[in-house]
């Protein structure tokens, strides 16, 4: 194990204990295994999954039943590599996709990864995340950045790798007119990914006015408030749902025009599919569970500045104020919620995130 | 227009006239176009939607206000061709293929044409269909049948379409694994096409035991009464549903395997779709709406003897008994019931139908 | 019809009637069929094949035996339509797809009617094309234009149809690293087009200094000069060939990565395949012959400005003029060279390339 | 490390010491690492590439420079395992896919590992093939064999696989009309694997009238004799060389259709490409490199029975033969080859293939 001469042996956690409870706790800064990364971790984004984790304990089948660890969105840089990794790569900034396929069943063996029954994948019951100051990745998760692309914008490639596995699912292509439903963070980077895959119209629909109109600073072509305005006869090439409404959900799909592709990428239960607009209009619907090979993309959309995402953090929190940092997802003001594990407080997390120092 | 010499000015048409009531009427013979064949009918399949229309006056959207000729699975002879046409086609026995897109909106010119917004389609309101003696089509989708195909296996190339648009749409491979949930004419068909395009093993499920029974004799590797026994782990790679019933689709989705693609065939209003089913297996879920491009492979199929269907047809009916025949259509021991344009009455519908007399 | 009041009789047209050599005849203006529109041509773009044949009254297996009218890159006015056919376009700007497929054969049908044997194409023999004042297409081969596109823009969809079908025939993708032999006009317009389909490098070799620094000014990432510099270990998705050169085509296949793919676009005849590149790097060697479905998103990349074709234009010629054009196509400092069927003489067709009054 | 108890230290190997020259050499038995099975050779096949090495030391870039074990179409029967695989498969009969990719590079993790450039490959230099007693595989590269698969056919999974690979690579859908080149173990498996693809049409050619002659008992539609009859018109769908035979190529690509696929299979240096026809038609020239995930496919169709290979083995041999085996592959009545590591000596190599004894 090559590795810089600094790192301690205890590192400092924040977990999620139980419901609503999240302490910070010490423990032991992992060791990389031979084809590993130890990783100081810079920069991690808030997910709604983070949240619902937080409040409920659980999404679907996976529940939390030990202490874990909460976060997957991250950056840092490269403090230590195992046996059989690259010394070099010491002091190396990098995006982390954190995930660790079993690379041997057919989904991997096929290039599906993301479907691996033996997944190992951050902030998800057992498997620890990022809300800490060091962690461990296999070294081909890790992917260098370089100096144009912030440790935040580093962290963010991963909810822009959500957004680039929806319009790879949708097909997305040069000419298209795409629908997209919800103005978070999901549906502004999607948003921005149709732009970058070559759709002509994007429109964006949300039920809020402040996300309309921030939206339409990010390469939107229409912003419809839905309540308004009906989406009859938009014939979009492909439908994306951020949002995870049924209203929306819906309307939406009587938007996408025959043999189109609707995308559910935001979190519901059970939906009404109409078997008519599916069949009758050959629709394909679908969804994504993760990603598979986004990194390079991502990191290419954002250093080319295709894709915008520094400006969607709105709060930046220190490893003390991750509750603080989970508690406030919904509100109207935040976006993007960053978490520094390397900082105890931030006095001003509005101020910060606008560039000000921790 | 190149003729045989015995066409006549009239011909006797089975005429829908209202919800539940049938009537023979006089029509002119229609006069083929330049680009079209005029073929005597020899045998039409009665489908589902021929009852329906029958039973309720309408399917969705398309609603019969005037009255209409029912029937859209034939085969003929051709009997005159239009100007454009080869002459030497006349005597040639074909299938048709039921529809008249308008070739140039985008969808006819990318290959979609059964997405075509102006189809013309047989049996679909105003558009007359195949009980009468005599109908007119383009001349390239009537298509030449060898003497091997028997007029009735002509007509069921248009069921057999479906099996076949089925399976394309949702891409069945060799060594899949395909679950077809029905057992009638159209599951019976798409389980022996999922043989044809190379399913290593075909599971049917059907609540009718008689059903079962039949499916079985035709290339399916399992069958499963849905009442008994779970589908759970069967982790299909297609699952194509020609039930329309929520059960069987709610199973069926349960029971295909990440990455795998729902086709639903039969008819439904709305079904519960759950979201994390199809997100978090990245399923796809999808429906045809007819075909294109299919009767070629469906004529060779049956040529080939990859898939049977001259043994599906169970009752034979003449002309005049359209009415019998639409409105057994749903008995337990009727399978694919045949009318033949040509003659007035059949004595016995059911020996006929195995190779009797008409 | 429906027609403005001002169509003579009769037109002047430009007519190759032997190799080398171009007279200026009287043609009857043609008259539009029902599905047909008829246009005033306004710029018509000078091709390479356009010039081959004048040079050698041949084509591979399409021989000029009669006298023909070259051009096929062309804009103009509706000025008349078929009977079947909105009146409301007269007086519409369009862009022309030079062709006319039949629509009814197998490979119209599936949508690759590029490839209809029955294909009647703009100055292929015997179909005239457009250097004259009027010409008749189909109606949904004519494409609206807006203001914003000028006729010599519309004129150059038909060549940014080529490098569109490159693309997609490429399968440039979002992120690829694509290679581009030949700095002329389809050199230059697949590269931009390259960029609108998402390719992060896009690097264009040509021998010739001068057009290697001209496209550098056209979204190339890297220029290199083949003579200089090697390919080796560039490791391209995507090699498009646009010189027809051997050593261009040769070293262009070295440079392909493993699984990528080569569109061959340039005239050539035959060249040497190592075998071992294509099999034991599973490359993929393909070509384009026009295209389907691409106006309206030529149309759309540059009213978006993602690609510009303006500026390719550098010599402006009247319907007089129409040898000059063709013989100097290969000059050094003439890049793509515009018809103007209805005006007779241009004075300096530099200068009104420049913006200059004809 | 699970293992039975009669595991020896050491075993016989034949090892290629030069060109033309193979010795039995004591060699330790492998160890497998905690992810491996080790595996008693039973049966393997000779291929064309092992006969290239001894004869010619080389494969282009592939260079014998240290002693050699050839062979690498095996199967045989789990004897140990690795700490991390289940014990239960010991005595597992089993077909070895036999490679070991990276599964970390871009390549392996889209789905390519074929094109892993960090591949290793049995029988290829460095790396020991199977002309051996025991060799080692990862676990999930040994694929289990049900009774009904003989160990010759166990073996003949691999070029089963090439010919899967080929049938995918080109496409090969219901209906197609398929043409193979060349009539040795390889077109005769790729015929039969067309046919299984739901190939309607199978068209072989060999100049050999006793390869034409077998290979019209394995499913081929048709034999052409090159020397005697044209292939003009055929207006195949999918074009598979066998032969590496410059003629054999060219024709075979001027008898494929506007839009179909040519795969280069057979071992060949360069050839003339006519670059007209591949862009006027706009072919698909590719190749495969060994294959991906075929072993399941290639089990299921010999299980099904819709590919039989075992009466394609010809000769049989020991350990002790195997210069025999390789130096008689060309031969007329020869077409496949097995060598059994576990015996010394055939005494009939002929009479042993069909049945006998060894």
């Amino acid at each position: 194990m090559s590795a810089t001469p600094t790192i301690p042996a205890e590192m400092t956690a924040s977990v999620l204990t139980g419901v609503g409870s999240i302490v910070l706790e010490q423990r032991a800064v992992p060791q990389p295994a031979p084809d590993e990364v130890l990783i100081r971790v810079a920069s991690v984004g808030v997910c709604g999954s983070d949240v619902h984790y937080y409040e409920h304990g659980r999404i679907g089948e996976y529940v939390v039943e030990e202490p874990l660890i909460l976060g997957h969105e991250l950056s840092g840089t490269v403090v230590a590599v195992g046996s059989d990794v690259d010394p070099g790569r010491v002091g190396e900034r990098v995006a982390v996709e954190p995930q660790r396929p079993c690379r041997v069943c057919d989904f991997c063996k096929a290039g599906d990864y993301n479907l691996c029954p033996s997944m190992e994948f951050y902030a998800t019951p057992p498997v620890d995340g990022a809300f800490c100051e060091y962690v461990v990745i296999q070294a081909d998760f890790a992917f260098a950045l370089p100096d144009s692309i912030s440790d935040h914008a580093g962290a963010l490639l991963e909810p822009l790798s959500v957004g680039i596995a929806a319009a790879q699912k949708g097909g997305i292509k040069v000419g298209d007119r795409v629908l997209v439903a919800g103005g978070g963070p999901i549906g502004i980077i999607t948003a921005q990914v149709a732009r970058a895959y070559g759709a002509a119209e994007v429109v964006l629909t949300d039920i809020n006015p402040a996300r309309r109109e921030l939206a339409s600073r990010y390469g939107v072509t229409r912003v419809v408030d839905p309540g308004q305005e009906s989406l009859e006869g938009l014939d979009a090439h492909v439908f994306v749902d951020a949002t995870g409404a049924v209203p929306a959900i819906s309307s939406g799909i009587r938007a996408t025009r025959p043999g189109g592709t609707v995308v559910l990428v935001g979190s519901a239960d059970e939906i009404p599919l109409s078997v008519p607009d599916v069949a009758m209009r050959e629709l394909n619907v679908t969804g994504i569970f993760r990603y598979t090979g986004t990194w390079p993309i991502a990191r290419e959309l954002v250093r080319s500045g295709q894709v915008e995402v520094d400006s969607l953090v709105t709060h930046v929190f220190g490893l003390e104020q991750v509750e603080e940092a989970l508690s406030g997802d919904g509100a109207q003001d935040s976006l993007k919620r960053i978490v520094l594990p390397g900082v105890r407080r931030v006095e001003d997390p509005v101020a910060t995130a606008r560039g000000g120092r921790p």
